[in-house]
């Protein structure tokens, strides 16, 4: 089996926060929203579909959770689910936490205005929290 | 259990196909995309994470085989899964089949333009053609 490497596009955009259920678990670095973004380590994956039933069935609970452990800890009232794939290729799924008052509410996120960064020690104090939270 | 009710903006912007595992699929009345809704038959849901482990894992490979079977009869090479629900909250999942030529690519659909009408018989053919591909 031909082993696993993240897309460049994903590892400049995002931080990592660990792996679970055999994926990454990583936080994108954009402080305007609470962004989870989850990769099954297995290449060459493109879609959602291609995950076998067995995967698929871990993948959704490990979604499931992840979800709603980071809406318990955001308290944000809606979160966005999705695995568009249209411009990074590799599969990866978002978990992100959504307010009214965001920045691209109540649209979808993605292609909106420019990320914001967070300062290193905002950073390291959430992917902190993000772990103590979300990892098994 | 209170009786489901489909949303009013999903019942005004779709068509019904049919019933899967215990849920509505729709199509969206845009003929700018090939694009399914999935609504899970159960009152009050509103993410994805409060749909229970067994149902969830069923709403899950049904997503796999709608999205597949999609592709297949589209031969579109890119599909986009979603659960946002920012702007009706009943939760509906999202399936679309994408192309490199299509209105938004390669951005997200939602919120771009407006939708294109199907002529009452690309209506009629399209539903069918859906239904004798993607229902049990």
């Amino acid at each position: 089996m031909k082993s696993f490497v993240l897309h460049p596009q994903l590892a400049k955009d995002t931080a990592l926060i660990g792996r679970t259920s055999d994926c990454l678990l990583l936080l994108m670095k954009d402080a305007r929203y609470p962004w989870l973004i989850l990769v099954p380590e297995q290449e060459g994956l493109r879609e959602m579909h291609e995950l076998s039933e067995e995967r698929l069935s871990r993948v959704s609970q490990t979604i499931k959770r992840l979800s709603l452990g980071l809406q318990t800890l955001t308290g944000a009232p809606k979160m966005n689910i999705a695995a568009l794939g249209n411009m990074v290729p590799q599969l990866h799924i978002h978990i992100i936490a959504r307010r009214e008052e965001d920045a691209s509410w109540p649209g979808p996120v993605w292609g909106v205005g420019a990320a914001e960064a967070y300062t290193d020690d905002e950073l390291r104090v959430l992917v902190a929290a993000l772990q103590e939270a979300l990892l098994d």
